[in-house]
């Protein structure tokens, strides 16, 4: 065929985005190889993506990783080694949650390719990794639907964005009044009408955190000033986002959601490959595309992410520390729904946030947030 | 500033186009100068344009240019070698009607930027035009809405567009049964729910012609087959064109009806210029975009023009000819709205296609074109 293949790292293989890559990768043989595979506690599926895709690397949560698994000269790495491998052209950071931050940053110091469906990295050490994405010439080429999609409606453009339109579903519980969500359950909440996604971003959908965290990744990733960030719902999740220009000109990418498109655009960017596997909007059934501003009243999530953001500081590692740690308190403890956003808030005012904070001080506040999440619903977290 | 400034001819400047072009201009005069401006019968409006710009050449369709107009050194020029003079650098064709054919063809013979607003040039010689500007190599930047957010979507983009997806209001009568638009008058028609155009522009709009024009035109500007060229009506005219790519990817490009941003876009290109008098969308009061299958039946031209289209050879160039003819009739003589489509269908039917016509060719089938209809409403075109 004459065309490049590029090496992929793949990090998070067995969640949602890891899987989705990997159908791409599948779909595309001739142009990507897998050479490295890290996965948490999915040792079942991990097994299987070894045996298919053959990797040279491999990481696995527990480290008793099963022999049969090292054979045919496969080395297991940390992730962050496997981030920052010479034979490694690309590092999907597929994980959730503060795990991705390490490797992002060793991946882009290497001056990587980094493809980050990780909201978190951005979220808490935004300015740490651009700066050294910078330095180091390393590309951060978004995964996210939405951050696709602005990427998207900037090719070529040779001026920056005036303003991102942030689109957001609204998720499961949109139009629900406050008393409403009080009493809605972890499995209704598990149930997003437009996207199938992990459990703890599917949460976040529904409390717009998701959307939050979102403004804050658009604020590093295009250098947009927070107050040109905005985010209306838009149910049917076909407009993923918009970019307005300093013309007046607005500009949109559209799809039905399948994450396997924003994954593939940043595997295969600067080209679009054809993939007949991905769907194609059928304009004869789309009828209606509607908008509305999002109630922030009863989703405070979204409000209290964009306020962290706009302090900076050490505050949008709290935020996140915070909810990850409510979410799964949510999930596993049957805390109620809208308890997540008043922990989240109670902890941000809580916190002392320190300027231009160092990795280091960034992942002491990260501590110190789940520490006092949980002193604030009465477990003792000693 | 450094910026250079970019030296234009108008043609067409009294007209809606042509007008607004030049507000383009007063709200950029460091960016652009008029160098020429060519007008048919607004002599009033004409001086008044040359007063205030103060071009170097003149066009006036009666020749009878008054005096004072050629003060300052300004020369009288027909239309052609303003297209082609050495001082201009980007020609704005603005007519309507076949009139816009032989300046363009002039123009892109001379390398020029051709700004096109005009639908006729490329209905009717579309093959000749596009090879001549190859050739030569000069530019035809759309001015269009639809086209002008085609190309915008493609920017940037290496690959071909897989489909084009060219939005329609419907116009004023969108909705209508056929036995409702027999009663329609031209005081009806001339109401257009969301663009300010000319008359025939209007019309064309009304009968939906006008997007046939403008498929046929997308394939020679995008070189892209007639069948992957779609056409919804939306009747909120914000969506301005859509773009699908190989990746399954679609692209849009949304703002309020202003024709004045295509126009600046074509003339800034490829630089974007801020301009506050043209309006940004306004996120909070857009609730509700909807989309819906043209109806074929009921508006028939539609459907003519893309035979035409995909038939080639002189067919295009009797549709726009005939049509041209007809909203004449329907204007000025009363003829039913919906005698437009039937002249059109008839003389398509009647006519005589010569394949790969030479430009005398095409001038052959517009005039047979014209007698043909005024024959078929039984008016002596002697």
């Amino acid at each position: 065929m004459g065309d490049t293949i590029k090496q992929l790292a793949v990090l998070g293989s067995t969640g949602s985005i890891g899987q989705q890559t990997l159908d791409v990768v599948r779909a595309l043989p001739h142009r990507f190889r897998i050479m490295g595979l890290a996965a948490g506690k999915n040792i079942t599926l991990l097994s299987k993506q070894v045996s298919e895709f053959k990797p040279r690397f491999v990481c696995y949560q527990d480290k008793k990783i099963p022999a049969h698994l090292l054979g045919e000269g496969r080395e297991l790495l940390p992730p962050e080694d496997i981030a920052c491998h010479p034979q490694v052209d690309i590092v999907v950071i597929a994980t959730s949650g503060k795990s991705g931050l390490s490797p992002t940053l060793a991946a882009v110091k290497a001056g990587k390719t980094v493809a980050l469906a990780n909201k978190e990295s951005l979220v808490m050490a935004g300015e740490i990794i651009t700066k050294e994405a910078k330095r180091n010439r390393a590309q951060i080429l978004p995964i996210d639907s939405e951050h696709s999609a602005i990427w998207q409606c900037l090719r070529g453009e040779t001026k920056k964005a005036v303003k991102l339109i942030l689109t957001a579903s609204g998720g499961p519980f949109h139009g629900y009044s406050s008393t409403q969500l009080e009493g809605v359950t972890a499995e209704q909440a598990l149930k997003h009408p437009s996207w199938q996604m992990g459990k703890k971003v599917t949460i976040d959908s529904a409390t717009l955190m998701n959307k939050g965290l979102e403004v804050i990744e658009a604020r590093w990733l295009f250098n947009v000033p927070f107050d040109n960030i905005k985010v209306i719902i838009h149910p049917q999740s076909i407009i993923h986002s918009m970019v307005e220009f300093i013309d007046g000109s607005t500009k949109a990418q559209l799809s039905y959601p399948d994450m396997r498109l924003p994954i593939q655009y940043a595997l295969s960017y600067p080209e679009r490959l054809p993939n007949t596997q991905l769907p194609r909007l059928n304009w004869h059934t789309i009828n209606n595309l509607t908008f509305e501003p999002p109630d922030l009243d009863t989703f405070p999530c979204l409000k209290l992410a964009i306020e962290a953001g706009k302090k900076g500081g050490t505050y949008p590692a709290v935020l996140c520390a915070a909810d990850e740690v409510a979410v799964d308190l949510f999930l596993s403890q049957g805390i109620k729904f809208t308890d997540i956003a008043n922990l989240v808030e109670q902890t941000l005012e809580q916190h002392q946030s320190i300027a231009c904070p160092t990795l280091e001080e960034i992942m002491a506040a990260d501590d110190w947030a789940r520490q006092k999440v949980l002193e604030l619903i009465g477990v003792n977290p000693c």
